[in-house]
């Protein structure tokens, strides 16, 4: 991806972003405040801006002709084409001057970073073609099918001495007709053993040479988005991706009511099928897109939390709910996808990461299998930031993990004007020091409908730096802007007045919210601290803080460590992963040997249950504060508050 | 069993048999002529007998009242129940004396040495039980259901480092349900792996300790006959069996018309379905019988021939019978028998013992395997006689094995009046050497219907031995009695007049089917010599002939030498071993370590094409004679012969 380098004058502050980036988004991810109040649509007209050198795209929309000829553009309607020096009026600013200067986020450091972290991969897939020309059988030759293509196998393979096993009775059904309608020229598909060492089976046979097709199949299977990637096994390269909702979300948004459906006669089938069916369009999407078939698909590998882990296997989670919060399994058998009702080839196998506990999944070993903790010296923290808040502290010679039930605040629950991550949601916020005014930015640039995770940590850390809440998250009663008032739950900050929100009412944040979303950081907070107590250290004792997740892509570092849900530790031992569980399923796909290290990592995670807890609960009350009761844990933020008072 | 000695007078002719044998039989297995025209139904009257000492069971039957009483006795209609002296009448034996003694027959020497011969075997089965009793969870040992069972399994059996693996879905499905119920006590079911030090696989769970039930079943699938053994696996014990006709028979009677109709729509799942019952109709007897379940039985071992086994895989034999004669697979999978539709539990598995060539099947496998060729310095030669005859040759060092394809004459087909051994088949034959009078013996002791296998061995030495015939199976134009007489199809014998069989009609013996059993044993015996010369050697270094199959055990020796079907060795070398194929499933359930020897038996073996091979061709047309052109072969029976003329 091309990069421009952006200048905002008149304050010089510069930001690099990927071509073709919205002008609006580059401001608010340089901390350059503009004034804007529609969320990027267009329609308020406020982000003016002059481009002095360098290329931007522009629609006029609502400029006026005038403007447009004076070198006015909207922000919000421009994309970056090429570097840039960009001038600020001091009517878009309306103080007339740029706001602080933000360090760089993170996003570019971890960019850099992440090949250290998660290493290198061979291409060396646990499955395997070989292309064998045999000899067709006479009198005095005229052992059976199944021995000459053994014959066949131990020629080009002289190192092994056991038979390989194969699959029946698919296989050996088919293998007489292949043979002789190939000419005895046959490629045969070969599945690693579990071990090294151990001997291969045959899975599949097909007439002629087919060595050249070769994929797998990385899944991650979320509670709410599922997301697949071809990988083409031969060269190691990701060919194609597609995603979409889990089918589940019909019968319920989190885990809980999952278990509690399944638990429903004729619950469990459906739920399966349902993810079943989300799996079967993925993979349409993906066949469409390369005109492959889909049991030209070879391998899947694939990764989900626990419970999702046990409803695509039509393992019935109930114990997972109830004290002691046992799962059926922990290590998945390896499956025949087509036996799940996974559209494929009839031999294809589906590889499910283990899981820990009942709330600590398959998805986060594979994210920290990705990255190498198991293999590490450096003492790692690594982060799974959602409704259940998964912590793994560790590195190659021990490794602890929790799962802490945050709530849905990061996903948009319990906030009133909470939502999803979807179009119209604020994912980025600014305010104006001195004005109280928003700045607004909205994912797909159109009116504001709500406040996703990533706005929700933007606005409280705003609103915490500028003064307008304070520590214990409460309202200034003292300011006298039309913004704060008294609203039907208490305190209350408009960000968005009825005219400008695409729901056609004021978009609030309010001391119920504020509340609600100091109980999902302090829990996550809480549990760092559990954890790496538990094991006698602190938090200047990380060489690294991963974070996983998609949401985890999205959160400004400063802003999460300013509201306390990041421990303030030096930046550069931040990484951002992803999906963690979608890079693990990859290499695993890729890489034989790097597959078979992931036993290393989930042998070493040792589960805790912080539920009942008491060292938990104790951290977690003191953690209900902005960014926390103790400060002296958050010392790059006390200063920062510091300086506001 | 009771066996009791009947000396016959005049001419003091002892034999030993089990208590309540028919006293006809005992006299026709001891070579007493008695005259006997009707097959031991009681109906012809001949076979008065004095019973001079000891207890007889008789019924009276036709014999007049003054018999009687003066304690004549009809052989056919009495049993023996005591050692017993018998005086055979002049008018019962005609000429006034017993005929020639006959050396007694192999059956009872290989009962003797039946034992030196499979060896003995431990009580290791290759399924097993455990017993665990569990602690159930708590929040500071809530690791997942499967887990616990690990860890338990490793508390009983430590020396396993590896965890063993486990049948899916079905274990895990229902393994959270049991625990409970069963306060985590349970009992599991355990497969052994393949190879010796290869870790075990858990293939069922379940409620409370119910170690003390483990079956298995032995099967042998003929193409005729299914017959089934239930062992007891704590003990070694056989518990019970059952067998009936292979459901297929309705669909031809060989394997050649069976390959034909899988061939047809259909035709394959339709045989497959067939054979399936006949399984199942057998674990069904043995069941009600000793009021289990099938999901008792834990194991299934099954031997059949390559046809046979091919079917019950659903495996299409199409090219077993086109040149160059190939199987699909030659070790067969162990298969999940529910999937082939055996009433069973799901996780049971069926194993089919291994076939070398399309034409010598796991049947002799499991033969071989059975007496311990492979492991035993002796050269052997290993016969099933059939429509397909197979021949192994070799010891623990190397073995060659052949079928040849002695058409159906043994089996009742090509022979005019030819049945299969049932009810009404003549199955023993003495002649009077001097009125040419027939002595017989039918199954079931009723009215002749036909000629089985033995009965047909019987006459043809009999005729050969009283001159009736000359060693080119030719009838002599000039004895002048009417039993001998010109036919339809050219010069017969007639075993049977129409008033004293059961069909209404006489029932004779021709020259064509003296031609037709005389290339049935000559294609045998030309098997043997080509088998013997490939490997350099001749029948004097032969330590042992082992005759395997049902018909085996009903051959008489004498006889079967006399017409050159067996080799003319010394008789202490001849083993009956019965259903060897049965035997080798009965042991290879019962011992782990003998099952796994069958590799090396099958290894070792190495098939010879007869079809068309020239050595074969030469032997095979020097054998259509009795018993030999070549009669330094057969000195025991030249000499025999020399005494007739």
């Amino acid at each position: 991806m091309t990069k421009h380098t952006i200048e905002f004058l008149p304050d010089n502050i510069t930001v690099t972003v990927d071509k073709g980036e919205n002008l609006l988004s580059a401001a608010a991810e340089a901390g350059v405040y503009i004034h804007a109040y529609c969320g990027g649509d267009g329609v308020c007209g406020k982000c003016k801006v002059v481009v002095d050198e360098g290329e931007v795209r522009s629609s006029k929309s609502n400029l006026k002709q005038d403007d447009w000829d004076k070198g006015f553009r909207l922000a919000c309607l421009s994309t970056v084409e090429s570097d840039l020096k960009v001038t600020i009026p001091e009517m878009t600013t309306k103080s007339g001057k740029a706001l602080k200067r933000k360090p760089k986020t993170t996003r570019t450091i971890s960019a850099k970073a992440l090949d250290t972290l998660i290493g290198t991969w061979e291409v060396d897939p646990p499955v395997s073609k070989i292309y064998l020309e045999l000899d067709p059988p006479t009198m005095e030759d005229n052992i059976s099918d199944m021995q000459r293509v053994m014959r066949g196998i131990k020629l080009v393979m002289p190192g092994d001495s056991r038979e390989p096993s194969y699959d029946h009775p698919e296989l050996i059904k088919h293998l007489p007709r292949v043979l002789r309608e190939s000419d005895w020229k046959i490629t045969l598909l070969l599945l690693r053993g579990k071990y090294k060492g151990e001997t291969f089976r045959i899975i599949d046979v097909e007439a002629g040479d087919t060595t050249k097709r070769l994929y797998g199949l990385a899944v991650d299977i979320g509670t709410t988005t599922c997301s697949g990637v071809l990988v083409d096994l031969n060269t190691g390269k990701i060919l194609a991706d597609a995603s979409g909702y889990n089918g589940q979300i019909s019968y319920g948004e989190d885990v809980i009511s999952r278990i509690i459906y399944a638990g429903r006669p004729g619950g469990l089938k459906a739920l399966q099928d349902k993810v079943v069916e989300t799996i079967n369009t993925i993979i349409e999407d993906i066949c469409r897109k390369m005109i492959i078939s889909p049991s030209d698909i070879s391998y899947i590998m694939a990764a989900g939390n626990t419970v999702m882990s046990h409803l695509l296997l039509g393992l019935d989670p109930k114990y997972i709910r109830e004290s002691p919060y046992v799962p059926s399994v922990s290590q998945f058998p390896l499956t025949k996808a087509a036996g799940l009702g996974i559209h494929a080839h009839p031999s294809m196998r589906l590889f499910l990461y283990p899981c820990i506990a009942s709330y600590v999944g398959g998805d986060i070993v594979a994210g920290v299998h990705a990255c190498q903790m198991a293999k590490s010296e450096e003492v790692s923290l690594f982060i799974d930031i959602g409704t259940n808040g998964e912590i793994v502290v560790g590195n190659k010679d021990w490794m602890v993990c929790a799962a802490c039930s945050a709530g849905p605040a990061f996903e948009g629950g319990g906030i009133q004007y909470g939502m999803r991550a979807s179009n119209g949601a604020i994912e980025n916020f600014h305010i104006h020091p001195e004005t109280f005014d928003p700045m607004i930015v909205t994912i797909g640039r159109i009116k504001p409908s709500g406040i996703c995770g990533s706005g929700l940590i933007s606005i409280v850390s705003e609103l915490l730096e500028a003064g307008v809440i304070d520590q214990q998250g409460k309202f200034k009663r003292t300011l006298d802007i039309p913004r704060i008032r008294e609203g039907r739950d208490g305190w209350e900050y408009v960000l968005a007045w009825g005219q400008d929100s695409l729901i056609g009412e004021d978009i609030i944040i309010s001391e119920v919210d504020l509340d609600n979303l100091m109980r999902a950081k302090g829990a996550m907070y809480a549990g760092y601290q559990t954890l790496l107590e538990s094991v006698g250290l602190g938090f200047d004792d990380l060489d690294r803080v991963i974070m996983a997740g998609n949401f985890g892509a999205y959160i400004d570092l400063e802003r999460a460590i300013c509201i306390g849900l990041l421990p303030d530790v030096d930046r550069e031992k931040f990484y951002y992963l992803g999906n963690a569980s979608m890079l693990g399923c990859q290499i695993s796909l890729s890489d034989v040997d790097r597959f078979r290290e992931r036993v290393e990592a989930r042998q070493l995670m040792t589960n805790m249950e912080l539920a009942e807890n008491p060292e938990f609960m104790q951290h977690y009350m003191a953690s209900l504060f902005l960014p926390h009761t103790d400060m002296s844990l958050f010392p790059s933020v006390a200063r920062k508050l510091e300086e506001v008072d």
